[in-house]
């Protein structure tokens, strides 16, 4: 094998040693701002270093190789080294790593016809202190300072004085955008963290954009009620009216092909032996398309008022959180297909992702953007059980690379 | 009115006097083993040494007032002065201050063919240990020693500890088991602390015993999951298999004319973003009659059986606490009947009692016991807000008055 072919078992090698260097028994530690991401990023520098490859670490902590080609128009690979607590040993660094591997047939083919980046985004996860998306975030231009900057971590540490420590002034943290001012297209691979390629029987897909989603907590107010004392008929129970809407929300995602998912509740009060006067709700509802992520909302709002009255209660709504629906770019999307196929024997699948990657927020720019996934195991993510085929991770960095050479010819066009 | 003429508006006096001492602007505060559940009996001896009664303190800190009668034979009237914090005006001391205003009454006439006792009893509401109906059980000889001496509140303190200081030594304590001995009928008059009343236009109610209570925790086993990346077919959430089998268990309870309740419910992990993976909810269930109390069981197990095959998860049961129906006695519920009906214009309801009471205790040890309930507003209980009109509670203390008389013919028969 020659320097300038490319290696995917190198990928999962690079992969063993930062694992090895980043996790414990209990999974990946590379959390965001701390010694342990710290300790990944220095072991990853010294990986660029053997690539004829500029690195800098922009306003927002993002960590940018670049590889000069012909024209500055650039494409950028990018996904990120950092992880929840107790983490799998590729969700994240595996775009990382694979992207890695796609630098290095490159620069080993001399100087590309566009220049390429590769981007380790600072803390995708938000696993420290809650905001996910933190470097790509500050890229776009709308991390939103006035709230980032009062976020503290569960020991009561600022998140400005963490970044602070790692170079990051968060003042100036948005000046970062200027990394995209020759922006061509991001390219992102990453793992499904879901079950549906695994159960296609496919290892890799091509993701067609990121679900909108519509985040509420729901409260139902009855009346709280003795478990012996007050017969059924006179009763106002808080809880079954949540019961009855949580039933409902699976079948208006299923009508509508989204997900639904009720994943927190809480009854006032919350004895064995009391009747719940009040049960609070979460609700997550996601899409690709917004008029449908609309009409759940709209069917679900419908349906809590019908039920609340059914069941003699009130109920409010509270959002928590919204996010349009990012497609991504079309053309991109078919070159990502066609790419999965030439390494796959024909066998292609165009999917959404439930879960937000940094590559939204590069779409929310105007960067032309596409995500590539593989396979997970089980669906499993954010713990240690995550894990994917070896042979579907060699598949994947071959694909990326094809990825990376159908664009690059796109955009030197 | 003559000094031995029944005088419910000095109940009613008695009442607010004692709230005027042992209540603050959230309630009562008379919780047993506590410097002013002492305090209300300080003043309730104080009351009680304008009568021609003996009082002691017994092994388990109920506080006996016995008038001698003609023969040794007892009728005993109970109820207790103890609350739950931030409780009602009502709950416990309506029964022990009309109960003295019948001892009044009786002493008034001279002795009465039957010994007459009224008790108070220690810490019914069992709010500072967890330990209801303390001083009930030991006279009944249940207290379950070794339990009750390990509990603690909630700031460490040992029960064993906390009941020395108000005279009272937990290893002797079933001694006062001895106070039942010549024990030839038990009353007890009570605030209804349910709606049923209320919604009959009934004042009073005559009390045909205590349901039997099932409670369980049930624990649905599913898969946790993103609550984007998961499509909803792929899914086996813990959370939906609970709602499931909760409306189902309002439907058993109303089928078997029981009551049914899931007051505690708790998702694993319980965020917004994540699908349930476990979900464990408490089931408490009650019925009049032991046959139909199984049967709902039976058919609740059956019904989460059924449903977690549906749904895909497992569940399993553990069981809380387990307590069977106690009916009253027959002929007593009769007198008790009558005595609503004269001092109501004919009308009276029997009912069983959803709260569990001393009197359970009683007729566990082969008293014969009834129970008299007086409408409460609205069915609250346990909270400052419990009330019962005005009215109610003269007609309460003079049905008890009426009852007590035909008790003690029948006793002296």
């Amino acid at each position: 094998m020659s320097a300038s072919s490319l290696n995917p078992q190198r990928t999962i090698a690079d992969l063993r040693e930062l694992a090895a260097l980043t996790s414990d028994e209990r999974g990946a530690q590379r959390v965001a701002w701390t010694p342990t991401w710290a300790k990944a990023r220095d072991w990853y520098r010294r990986k660029l270093a053997e690539l004829p490859v500029t690195v800098e670490q922009d306003e927002a902590g993002n960590l940018w190789a670049t590889l000069p080609g012909a024209s500055p128009r650039a494409l950028i690979i990018g996904s990120h080294l950092d992880s929840v607590p107790n983490g799998g040993w590729l969700d994240g660094c595996l775009g990382v790593l694979a992207g890695l591997e796609v630098l290095r047939r490159i620069a080993g083919q001399g100087a590309p016809p566009v220049t390429v980046r590769l981007v380790d985004w600072a803390d995708e996860e938000g696993a420290r202190f809650g905001r996910s998306l933190f470097g790509s975030s500050a890229v776009a231009g709308r991390l939103n300072l006035e709230w980032v900057s009062r976020l503290t971590d569960t020991d009561g540490a600022r998140l400005p004085d963490a970044v602070k420590a790692y170079g990051v002034d968060l003042m100036t943290a948005e000046q970062a955008h200027r990394q995209i001012a020759d922006a061509g297209a991001y390219l992102e691979m990453h793992v499904e963290q879901g079950p549906v390629l695994e159960s296609l029987g496919l290892p890799l897909g091509a993701v067609i954009g990121c679900y909108g989603i519509e985040r509420h907590q729901l409260t139902f107010s009855g009346m709280a009620a003795h478990a012996g004392g007050f017969p059924m008929h006179l009763r106002r129970d808080a809880f079954l009216a949540a019961a009855r809407f949580a039933l409902e929300v699976r079948e208006i995602a299923k009508r509508h092909g989204g997900v639904g998912t009720n994943g927190r509740v809480r009854n006032t009060p919350d004895i064995p032996t009391a009747v719940a006067g009040e049960c609070a709700l979460t609700l997550d509802m996601r899409h690709i398309d917004a008029t449908r992520l609309q009409a759940m909302v709209d069917d679900a709002c419908a349906a809590s008022t019908r039920i609340a009255g059914e069941e003699g209660v009130d109920v409010t709504w509270r959002t928590i959180y919204q996010s349009p629906p990012q497609l991504f770019h079309p053309h991109l999307v078919d070159l990502c297909d066609k790419a999965i196929c030439e390494v796959n024997a024909g066998a292609s699948h165009r999917m959404p992702s439930g879960p937000g990657h940094d590559a939204i927020e590069m779409a929310w720019a105007g960067v032309p953007t596409v995500m590539l996934f593989v396979q997970s195991l089980r669906g499993l993510s954010h713990n240690k059980d995550e894990d994917t085929r070896a042979e579907h991770i060699e598949l994947s960095v071959r694909a990326l690379d094809r990825l990376a050479d159908k664009v690059m010819a796109w955009l030197a066009t």
